[in-house]
């Protein structure tokens, strides 16, 4: 997608040919700045960090720091310490394990000395792999946005909520929630976004938003409050999400607050999709809220909001007293019966066993062994 | 409730005998402060910038300002003055309206000369009339907690949720929603309550937060967000928030967000319960959503949060691109379909016209005229 005009991925290699020039994100909407990555100690970091996050971003984030590591050491126990290094960043993104076991496979039966150019090879093979997937959810979303449209005719833009950031900076390009609305506008389709603020990170207000800004679409930030409200009231056409880990029955985990702006779609008959490659498929999970496990990040996040002061500086202050306590759940689980569908690259299918055996043949009766 | 350990009213008159006292709630949690109302101005002002908020205060600091208008000039064209300037502070609490309606019926047939001194008196009966319905509240509150503490026992606390702020800060002591909380706790029943933050203006996490740690009430902040997945765990036992305004059919218009927990609750089985004074009914309005002015409020409370910095002072940050449109709806409304009962000062009542008529016959088959 476009920064200033200019088209650029979220991660790519540096003009060095080895470094990995990454969009840093905890300084957006503020500033934008490029961050490089030397080593699997800065992949692991802007990971950890959420310099770069987002399911897609944080596996090809990984699968480069693989790259890093093998170009620095490439022995067997080399490349298992990178794969345990990296696995241990985040628990809940299933492609984050994804793009380590396809690089462990890439790997395992190459010789040493020819690891650090496969390694970068197969990392830009995930982030090509990774654009297509979008482009492909962008195509089939597009269709579900085509139809509401006519059904909506004449009542002015399409009004799409989202909720957090699957945009292209969640992803290598293009996005899995965004992307059909990235083709849509780029279509003369008229829409308008309702952009949840999404605390307590806010990557609404400050990615999904500033990305929405820099590729011209209109779009309006309201708080994660705000959204049943404005469904009620007929506001909104249709819910778009991504997912950081979907089960094989269609449960949908993907950042906290999902679920509520799910309940609120339902009770208001707004249909609601989750956008995803077969990537955030977690085959090995039948029952999202029994089995899934919930990040809980650091209280700090809630307790502490970094913004630009009146002076242009970034600054953190706190709006919690210091003395009450904070949790913070970072995901939550949309059962599937509030799912309208999942759109994925190979189409759009129910939110359901059956649903997503259709797309994916080849899975039907097959249960993974993490 | 207790400040630093000294009982006090969220508003009182000054030691001079006329100026109105109150706690300057936009520097909470951060410093604690008073505020001296010399003027109808200054009454306005305060309601305006929300340094007082919450619909039972809001009509005890109009009815102050009704006294400190009189104070200054009695005649007709002077209090009908007052009572527009007020009316006009803030579109959707019910209780201003009722509050002026009774500063009004108490001074028209009162000669000016008379009239200040009959305002001071009926403004300090209304807080002394609104603690008095908050403790009745409280007391009909803690047997719906009793209840439940017996159904839930020896499985640690009872988990109370609440949103945005219905403490002795909305009101003038005790609060509604916090009412049963306080008088639960002060009896020693283990509770804790998850506080949400309550963006856009944080009243859960700059005031809830902040008196119930002034009173020892066991509480965790969470975000907005947070919620649903709590219930889903069965992390809450139940949820009680306060209510702007009711319809005459148990509709609840509350903070923006309520909605959405109700929803939440609904689908997880928990009690959701919101509690309200009678002058927070409105009996001439019989469907809230379609009925009921939901107040936009302006955008920089969502684009600006402001917080304690590191040095100590209070400062706002951006977190919304400028260039990004915002919308800021205040309320919404919860059908009371939703609503499993509401704790009013006379009893606990299902949230139906039937409900609320068993409460209050008086106002059986009649309809204000507003």
């Amino acid at each position: 997608m476009k920064v200033d005009g200019v088209a650029r991925r979220s991660i790519q290699l540096a003009a060095d040919g080895h470094s990995v020039e990454i969009v840093d994100q905890t300084l957006l909407p503020h500033r934008f700045a490029t961050h490089a990555l030397r080593s699997l100690a800065d992949a692991a970091e802007a990971i950890c960090s959420m310099r770069v996050r987002g399911a897609p971003l944080i596996g090809a984030t990984a699968a480069y720091g693989v790259g890093l590591q093998m170009r620095e050491e490439p022995s067997d126990a080399s490349l298992q310490r990178a794969i345990e290094a990296l696995l241990a960043t985040r628990p809940t993104a299933v492609n984050l394990r994804w793009a380590l076991d396809e690089m462990r496979a890439a790997l395992q039966d190459v010789p040493p000395a020819a690891r650090a150019a496969r390694a970068y090879a197969r990392a830009a093979e995930i982030c090509d792999e990774d654009v297509e997937n979008c482009r492909a959810i962008g195509a089939h979303g597009l269709r579900v946005i085509e139809a509401l449209r006519e059904r909506c005719a004449g009542r002015g833009p399409l009004n799409i909520l989202t909720h957090c950031n699957a945009g292209w900076l969640a992803t290598v390009d293009w996005g899995t929630a965004l992307a059909p609305v990235y083709l849509a506008h780029d279509r003369g389709i008229p829409i308008h976004v309702w952009v949840d603020e999404t605390r307590p990170r806010n990557q609404g207000a400050s990615l999904t938003a500033w990305e929405l800004g820099q590729h011209g679409v209109p779009h309006t930030v309201i708080a994660d409050n705000a959204g049943g409200h404005l469904m009620q009231r007929g506001r909104v056409d249709l819910c778009i999400t991504g997912s950081d880990r979907t089960t094989s029955t269609g449960d949908v985990c993907n950042k906290i607050g999902t679920y509520l702006k799910a309940l609120a779609a339902h009770d208001n008959a707004v249909p609601f999709y989750a956008a995803l490659p077969a990537s955030s498929i977690d085959w090995s999970c039948g029952d999202g809220i029994a089995e899934i496990p919930i990040e809980e990040r650091d209280g700090s996040e809630l307790r502490c909001v970094r913004g630009c002061s009146a002076d242009g500086s970034l600054v953190e202050v706190a709006v919690v007293p210091g003395s009450s306590p904070v949790a913070n759940p970072a995901f939550d689980v949309t059962p599937a019966r509030l799912v309208t569908g999942l759109i994925t690259e190979r189409g759009v299918c129910e939110a359901s066993r059956a649903g997503l055996e259709g797309l994916y043949p080849e899975r039907a009766g097959r249960v993974s062994v993490a």
